[in-house]
């Protein structure tokens, strides 16, 4: 409109009417985009309501996130809606918008690279919750550190670790999710045993022991085994026995393994051997 | 067209049938832009599905991974083609798309690389469905992880390892696949005899359990082979017998090796040495 | 306008009025700047003001913080508006602005590329103080060190450590921030006994002294409990024992529950063992 | 076209003529290219057939790789000229296809960058297949893994290593190729005698050893040399004896030379020594 | 002006005066532009002025400091300034700029790539002494060395090291700075004593000497804490002492401690214990 | 010349003609083109020759090398020159070059980043052979590996390490190269001796030894010199001698210093210790 | 010039005249640009020259390094005025540079990103050079290489080691320098004494070694000082001895100090003590 005014007259003296006649044609547009954003709103809003719908997904979503991600769809076509209604608008009253922000590349430039970060952890947390990698709660490894989920927001995620830290790490840089909460967990003790035992008469005890572990612990869903000789030393033998128990139960079931296995062994009289070693004496005087 | 409304009655009167005129064209341009997306949608399909049928090709898709990646490419083309018919339309009508979207041009470039994992994801994700890298149930490592396949998706790829962690891997972090579970595994166990064994008879020894567990073990493919001297140490002799598994039975395999060997070895009289140290007596008060 | 007046004159000889009609309407074109920035900023300042107001907010602002924000984001605005205002001006007078831009395209791509760290320590700066990251006093970690905040701005953050040292971190480095002063902390003491010792007796005795502990100091939240056997060596047991404590307390908690134990088990007459080894003599001369 | 006719007729009467004048020549546009991309493709094919003919050339491509690379070269072509020859013809009819691919421009920053990986692929794959890196039944190492090449395709190349483990290699991932198959191989072992050996005594006996092992072994390309002192420890000298094998042989070779050695050396009454320490007692009660 | 000059021509015959016309109109351009520049170099002086004035700041910085600005960034704005106005005159007299500029886009890029370092390194110089990082004689660690500032420049910074070395660091690579002049530093020893030890009682002659070493002293600012029990080990106990002094007296105050402590402990009869070992005597023949 | 032909008939009658016209134009800009490029095309290649002719420049470059480098530089500004000219040509008779260009960005946007690759091999390659950084037969370090150089080529070296490892490194791969052919190499070796021995017997000894090894070992060019005491231990001294030698002879140097140092020393009854330990028996019974 | 020709004729009938015009008018541009070149080099050299001027300067640049700088410099201006000229001319005279260049946008990516190590590596020289970081004959060290300069060229630095390795470094992998032949070195000699020596004994002696050390070595700058206790052992005590030497000379001095304080310490009878262990013998038969 304004490069229209500065430009046309020097054509026809017909201006001041054909001034008139363009700020009526602009207030017509601008008519026509606001009615057009608020459709495409509407339609907008319907079809994200009907896509998050829970019933008869591939991903069932409960419905509070369903809720959540459906604000967050909304809220951002909104926006998006918004900046694009006023540029056409700018554009129709004749404000240069493509010239003004061209212009403003240089800075642009650097906004763009310094904000694609930002970006990143929006994209990032949005596959998060939508795909359910973890909720509140879950025992988590991400980004090099591990702990309990406290939040999942849109831009980070805190978590706190068995130390007490509160980690807030941006969903950006989540790359790979290891989540400790889905399924069952695998508890693994080694035990080891001189070189000249028995092999047979310990793993008949490791089995007996086992098998009391089994019935005394509920936290235990599949039962320890004795899997056999997982390695030979120079002076021992190493027994793994293994057992698979709820989540976040792995290390207590552990520990239980631990000190029943080694009553065990005490009373059947089997000993882990300390370390050995043949010295050859040789009296002669050397330097 | 807006544009050309605002634009054109500035130089001739015949305006009102000027527009109309105009209105019936972009009409009659929408007509056009509508069939053209329907026939080449058409025609797209029909290529999707030629080109994924499964006789005669080179990679022996089975049937059900070819629907799958024929639903996604069909999607992937329809809104391609509506995305492009869109903006035909909305230019034809005067809507200054490309100003709006160069407009949009400091937004555009931050998500633009935002949104790169995105593509690199479903990219990637194209590709190991297509080559078929792993099917579900597959052992593999991948991304510094390594477990079973629970999921392929064409974001992320889910992976359960045996301390029952579940790995969610967006498939764009996965460069260099490891397929464990195509082909045969290698068992391979080392024992260490004292350095003054008769090497010849160890060997003979060895040879004869390793018929044994041949004999003992289906598991194994390719019956356990004494393959030499591989190491000489100072105060033992290190020798490699190797055998060859189905897959994912490696490790069971190598645990009963293990107990056998020693088992064997314990009643040839062989055994594996204790570390040794010779010592210097030097009764001299030093310091 | 300079081309203008350099283009137009050629095609009629009404020039003068024509120049004077043109200046005319720059000056208006400015006002119209002028008068449009102004109101903008006093919208934009209303909209700040509004988000930041602390009542009824999801994230609880303190009043201090929130004044630092809406000063920060006032400022940016105003500067923005002015720099936007200020080229729309220049276009209408006639100054080539996007062609001079673009010609120091060369040295904006360098600047561009080389200013993107600038803008990124002000992006990550403002969503560290928003979100509440951490504040001026906290034990936090990040960046690959450790230490208490003793400033945070809009581009850097400076925190100091138990050397001394004062770090001064530029915020677009920071990622993954652990602050350590939210919540209780953990405070998680080894203690070995002889592989002969009677376990039981030595959980009890173990239970006693936790007992005291918790009594006796104050900083801990969670009164330590004796986990159990953690590790089977060789030659030595080893039980953990934890608390929880008020932030900053741990080390200190940690240090008199060493004593406390030591002192306990010397008086139950439970001792850790020194390194113990089997030496098989063997008197014969061998080289 | 379709932008000329909604241009055209605001200027002249003669629009109808002038559109159908426009049809023809439309159809001329269409029918030049269609006969140029024909003439294209026939002379590239002919170029690239000459290019890969393999007589007097510098690398001598065997047949069945030349007829690979030139399948892949002229579908490559192909598919170019189709895409060139298409935005052509859309141009002429007046489908604005700048206009659409800038506007996708977005989308495409994201894909281009994306799909980035994807050419870099298919280059890298072109030139391992050109410059002959590997051929399927090497044994290299490439990509921080060693295997025997199963398979070389454009986009991936698959090894399976002596794991049984196959690896799925981008070919844009390989930067470094190691190929251990052209050329002899190097087999190295090392023997450590005591300290006060002599030097002359065991580096006759040594190379006794050698000569035999060179008349036992067919693989040997070039006979064991006794390089001399590698090492002079505290408790021991090393010596190196070297040999050169054919390709995969030297595991082998070097299991049989180590045997040999260590029989030769004891029949000959060379012993590698145990470790050694001098201890000066002291009977004083010290703490 | 050139362009206009090969282009006008062929429309009007009133060629030669137009171009006069055109020639005294870039003169006045020229005119208009010097006045511009000159006018803008002034009002940007008295603000760079205004602006680093040292009194009410927030960063107090020094009269030479800013001093050493002021110059660096009028220097900036006036070759700014040159820059574009020589543009803009060049652009008035009809040099093709942008086209030029266009045209040098391809070596452009790779200069605009190659010298983001060097803006990079400027900016950061610039934040450098704007925020007072560090100062010439400051003890400082960045960029993965330590040492002393020797000099600092917009472009590098020079650090020498206790060994000598001079290194010269250019200050883009300066990310995170720390400064270990600013502040009180830690002096930490750790003392150990035997097992059996009366814990009470090495606590009570650590504490005697702490004091002792406190009067002792003056670069101790924080006199000597014993801080208690710090490891619990096989064979010792491990005590902490630990006290805060000015600035690169740490080293040296840290070896008086070590002295006046071991002096201590002597006088006090508590010697740190050797290393020991319970040895179980086998005399069986084994092997 | 094809937009013009549907471009111009709209405005005037004479359009058979004017086609006419401009297709003996466009013939006349085709012959401009050509005689353009074969000029071109010999100044290039006179230039090259000329910058490449050995007398009288600062890299000394060896015919058959400067032959190489002026063939590629002679075809690569061929090949440059012939695309130019195509383009010149296709836009002349009208082919919308640049929008069919820039049709193809987003293509060509992967294509650039994945081709980037190619180019820098090239351009290092280039330089490789330019400033003569290796030739064949040259052992050399670079991009983490060692060994004989075997080929130089524009985009990749082949180097053949000890093992019989042919690595193919792509130019672009290397950085920092590092020629172990060009100068004398340093034979170091280190010999120990008991901490009781007279250090001047021993320093006089060496020496002796040193000079036989000069006068014996031809490969040597500066003569071995003692250099004294490198290392204080707890139980020994360490002496360092050291020679230059020709290229590729250090490591037989190496060895047969060692060999005759030995000799040397056990003639001299100088011996390397043993390790040493002080015990301490303690025989009160304790655990 | 050349779109000129073939647009304008279907204007006018005046064709033939008008092109004999435009062609007199192209060559009055390329004389103007010929002189305005001409002109730029002048005044660009002129400028270079007194820019480099020793006196006065802040970087006291030596004659022969202010030569070299100018002769860069100066051919470096030459030869963008050349190639911005001919832009310039071939401009004026029609040939569509903007196109052709545009065209060769592809191909200019791939360059542009190639060859931008080549322009990082020119303006790293370049500072070097200007900046005078290191001279030939320093030893330095940079790109994690250690070396003695052999030669500073615009693109790369040639370094040799002591291993007699030729180290050719591009400049651009060149960011931290650290110069060692600028300033005094450091030589650091540690010695252990036993735990049970008297301090104040051992201090005296090895002040006594240092005075006589100081008196021998010219070589010595900064006398040697026995810094005191640096570490307290188990069974040892370290102290630190520290001088500082003139550049390359720390080593002889460390060496040279050794000896003389390992010949001291012996005549004073202060020996470094073997490592020592206290035994508990426990002859109850324990497995």
């Amino acid at each position: 409109m304004l490069q229209r005014i500065t430009e046309l007259e020097f054509y026809s003296p017909e201006q001041l009417t054909s001034v008139i006649f363009g700020i009526s044609r602009a207030a017509f547009a601008i008519l026509v985009v606001v009615v057009g954003v608020h459709f495409a709103l509407k339609v907008g809003r319907f079809l994200i309501t009907k896509m998050l719908q829970p019933e008869g997904k591939k991903y069932a979503l409960d419905p509070k996130r369903a809720q959540t991600l459906q604000a967050i769809l909304i809220s951002l076509l909104r926006y998006s809606l918004y900046f694009v209604g006023g540029l056409v608008i700018l554009d129709a009253i004749g404000v240069p918008t493509t010239s003004v922000l061209a212009s403003a590349g240089l800075v642009g430039l650097a906004v763009g690279f310094g904000a694609q970060n930002l970006v990143r952890d929006v994209i990032t947390g949005f596959f998060i919750l939508f795909e359910d990698q973890y909720s509140v709660g879950d025992y988590v490894a991400l980004a090099g550190i591990e702990g309990i989920v406290e939040d999942i927001g849109l831009r980070t995620t805190r978590i706190r670790d068995f130390n007490g830290d509160l980690h807030i790490v941006p969903n950006g840089h989540i790359d790979l999710v290891t989540n400790k909460s889905r399924g069952s967990r695998r508890a693994l003790v080694e035990v080891s045993v001189a070189y000249e035992s028995d092999l047979c008469r310990v793993q008949e005890v490791l089995e007996g022991i086992s098998r009391e572990i089994a019935v005394a612990m509920p936290e235990i869903v599949d039962g320890p085994t004795v899997l056999g000789v997982s390695k030979l030393d120079d002076t021992k033998i190493t027994f793994q026995i293994l057992a698979r128990t709820v989540p976040m139960a792995e290390w207590k079931v552990e520990r239980e393994m631990r000190r029943r296995i080694k009553l065990g062994l005490d009373t059947a009289g089997i000993e882990t051997p300390y370390p050995r070693r043949v010295v050859y004496l040789n009296n002669r005087e050397k330097k």
